[in-house]
């Protein structure tokens, strides 16, 4: 997606050890018109699918996912939550994520509530490195015996595994933005398309 | 506002410990349609005021503060971020808050680059009860030089006194439900008019 490359390019910056830093439009300060063409550009890429239901995580995947769910028919969103203490009861579907950023195993967790075999669902992160959390979202989705229609994913990292792992076992990944390479000494960034 | 105490009295449950869970629209799942006139409603009691970006906390103000920017043409939304670590670096204005629900004390933190003298703040959040998160917001604007211009809250506890040190302290607030009286017991809910 043009517009979010050339936002990345513009404003983004990288930190050693990989990370990209987009928090002046994504994922501390939000650019709020950006939100609304990805939300547009999710519902184009995944146009036909009977979506009706929208899957995130907090914190910062929230946003994107309510602005997407208005071009969704505005689909019920429900973010996962996270959590330190391991006795939650039994009202939840839980499942363990091994943050890569933060160098931490944390469980997530969604009411048994709001998941439902009749739900046909669309995960939202704003992004993809090792596919951890995503992969958490999925195992609550099994739990809950609910359909996994789709993945839409802001910022992919494509030098590391997370979308590989999910594009090679079937499941329709759309990545608005794949960085291929990004070079800390450089300011490089370079897309793949 | 009407729609939003039919809502709470529809799904509401009211828990031991003053504890008033609406987590199967507001801050779990997600009802868009809700957010959107909740969106609105904050643009029409805030009309006439040079708001231009608006300030939530991690993570249930996220999604309320996303929708209701695009009532407010699309003015930036910063999110400041729970932390617990107390050594992040000189580039973020920082405030504890006491949490009532958790019984804990941590520190919020918005990165300096968000926030300016020439800024005309909405804080926006999904509860109000003792005020503790919108108080440390307030300070983090005050670091930043920036101008309130009021606060908007979906439901505020109106037993417990948040609302009134605000009100007090000449701060326009604006709270879209207000919980006079719950009882655990009966179930039932009286909103303040």
């Amino acid at each position: 997606m043009q517009l979010l490359e050339e936002k990345i390019a513009q404003c983004g910056m990288i930190l050693p050890g990989d990370v990209l830093k987009v928090d002046s439009f994504l994922n501390h300060q939000i650019d709020i018109s950006l939100y609304q063409a990805m939300g547009q550009e999710f519902a184009r890429r995944f146009a036909g699918r009977p979506i009706n239901k929208i899957l995130t995580i907090e914190a910062s995947g929230i946003g994107l996912a309510c602005i997407t769910a208005q071009y969704f028919h505005n689909a019920p969103v429900v973010f996962a939550k996270k959590n330190k203490s391991s006795n939650v009861g039994s009202d939840f579907y839980t499942a363990q994520v091994a943050s890569y950023t933060h160098g931490v195993t944390y469980d997530i967790l969604v009411s048994k509530s709001y998941l439902a075999p009749g739900d046909h669902v669309l995960i939202i992160d704003d992004f993809l490195a090792n596919g951890k959390a995503v992969q958490g979202l999925k195992a609550i989705l099994e739990f809950a015996g609910a359909t996994l229609e789709g993945v839409g994913i802001a910022v992919e990292k494509g030098f590391q595994p997370g979308g590989q792992d999910l594009r090679r076992a079937g499941i329709p990944l759309e990545s608005l933005a794949i960085v291929e390479h990004m070079d800390a000494d450089t300011g490089e960034i370079v897309f793949r398309h």
